[in-house]
């Protein structure tokens, strides 16, 4: 065979294989629609986006991929597919802690699919009272080792918010050092960059720019901004921000820990139904008296309930007064979580339930 | 059957149709890899991206499409697929005339998928430059009834470039009346936008702002950049430009025209094969004497070709020259062209092929 007939022959397969897949999405895209018709005629019309669900399927398509195209990337197609069947029913829209560019945007679009509108709010407060108004269905905001902000804030913001967790997004964050087009980065003398963003490439900038002063900034991308207004010194910032403020990378990856993420909350007014893994997250208030916190944590030890992070924060209700954020493995409906709940509801000064929701898809 | 059991059903049922759509994924994805291997093999490394092919796709995609989903929201996860396979070879990037959140910005994402890493640049001469440099892939920059800038600089850079088209992006445009959050629309002084949004929204501005006076906008992007600046007036632009900079869309869609477009054009350095519908765009220049543009277009008149557009440009080159960009329905490896072009290049003053590529997919 020439290589045009064993090109043909390949193609005529992919045409093949084409037609498959969407006689295949379209099936999916009817039996999304028969699920609509079945919940709307029971009156259950609110819950048409189901993040156990969501999350369930991606977990099976990363579970049993074959590649050649590697799970992330086919996770992403699934995403994307979920997101045209469920617009079917209507386009979700989706408040994120902006500026556009921002880590906290690509959570948005990496859970919800492009078969959105996101729409971008100055802080985690507006993003909050967006969804409580009911202008947006779901926020984005980022919780924790993020470099676009305040993480507590979104915390705090539980205290006083009727609102609850109905998902997590995880982020690999690469950080890139950026300068202006042209310009020797070995010349600078700053380093603009969020304070997380310069802690977390700490030992680099001792190895490379040992005399270059570290400036903090709200926002890595409104570091790169600057640097785009000034022209000179470098940056530390998404491959994104470069692309948007049409900076050079001068070197990629420069993080001190490969690995490095970014959690982000989805928030929401509906609790999640369990998925195969889910996560709860509990605000807890204790006096402050000896052995408080190890009181408020026995039930979770007793019930066997393994605890992912914990972190205290004046509750600003009272002098001597803490609450906890708490994260722990399970759901509010599991026998185990249950059974501790029922006994922290009557032992701890508060114990609020931020939400039960799939833990994610990386 | 409970509505739990019938949800149920139909679950296990979408879970089977995910698990083929996800088999013939990959197939897809290796039959890609195949094709690559071969042109890799004959040393045909530089044509990976095949836009006749892609197009030749999507028509497919389209004309069969049964529903539920539609057409254009079928061909959008086609092109995800396809940009997914091709990055599997290496992540293609993609110049296009900035800043971000302009249609062009969409149009590129639009045409190459999300797996291609896209750059925003200040100015159609920087689009082409960073292609001919090698520094990006392909380019997008608009062409015809655009509302981010002077689209006849576009026609000009050809001129003077070695770039050729490869393809071409047709976005439906809609127009929103933006204003900034809690002002009332109504109380506006000015309007800003880009002049052509201000014409094609004539009527609409005549009816509800007759009194506001029209101020034009390098683009409606700066345009709504500087409502959210200065917090009063209203500005014509996109949904897009709305989020982007935090501003009330006070009315949706004020367009006098519906079924608005905006054309953009796909530059690169190699020119696409025939694909099932194609143009060819065409660079003619004319003495300006009596007749001449009649008998310039004779040789295409002959050959039954249509012309789907002309432009005329002053050349710069001689007082009384006159250059015309037209495009015609067909492929240069057309017969009926291919001869038409032999007679024009003796005839015409100058006769420079812009390039053939696919009619955009809409």
């Amino acid at each position: 065979m020439t290589e045009k007939q064993q090109l043909d022959a390949i193609r005529q397969q992919i045409d093949a294989v084409d037609e498959e897949i969407q006689e295949r999405i379209n099936k999916r895209a009817a039996l999304a629609q028969e699920v609509a018709r079945i919940k709307l005629a029971s009156g259950d019309d609110a819950l048409f986006y189901r993040p156990e669900r969501e999350a369930d399927v991606l977990r099976t398509v990363k579970e049993r991929n074959q590649g050649p195209l590697d799970g992330e990337e086919m996770a992403r197609l699934f995403r994307e597919v979920m997101s045209a069947c469920l617009a079917l029913e209507k386009p979700m829209s989706i408040a994120f802690l902006g500026p556009d560019g921002t880590f906290t945007q690509a959570a948005a679009l990496k859970h919800f699919g492009h078969s959105v509108n996101t729409t971008p709010f100055n802080s985690i407060g507006d993003v909050f009272r967006e969804i409580e108004s009911g202008s947006c269905d779901y926020g984005v905001v980022p919780v924790e080792n993020s470099t676009e902000g305040v993480i507590s804030h979104t915390l705090d913001m539980f205290l006083n918010s009727p609102l609850v967790i109905c998902g997590e997004v995880v982020l690999r964050i690469h950080h890139n050092l950026l300068s202006p087009p042209g310009y020797d980065w070995k010349q600078a003398e700053m380093v603009y960059s969020h304070q997380q963003s310069l802690g977390q490439c700490r030992h680099w900038l001792d190895q490379n720019l040992p005399h270059a002063e570290r400036v903090p900034y709200p926002s890595n991308a409104e570091a790169a901004r600057h640097l785009a207004e000034t022209g000179k010194d470098v940056a530390i910032a998404s491959s994104e921000a470069a692309r948007i403020y049409q900076l050079d990378i001068a070197t990629h990856n420069i993080e001190d820990e490969p690995g490095n993420t970014t959690r982000f909350l989805v928030i929401g007014k509906q609790q999640a139904a369990p998925s195969s893994k889910n996560k709860t997250s509990l605000l807890l208030s204790t006096k402050n008296e000896a052995g408080g916190l190890h009181r408020l944590l026995a039930p979770l030890a007793e019930q066997g309930i393994s605890m992912s992070r914990i972190e205290s924060r004046p509750s600003r209700r009272g002098v001597w007064d803490y609450v906890f954020f708490v994260d722990i493995c399970g759901h509010i409906d599991d026998p185990e979580v249950s059974a501790a709940l029922k006994i922290l509801e009557t032992e701890a000064g508060m114990c609020k339930v931020l939400g039960s929701y799939p833990e994610a898809v990386l």
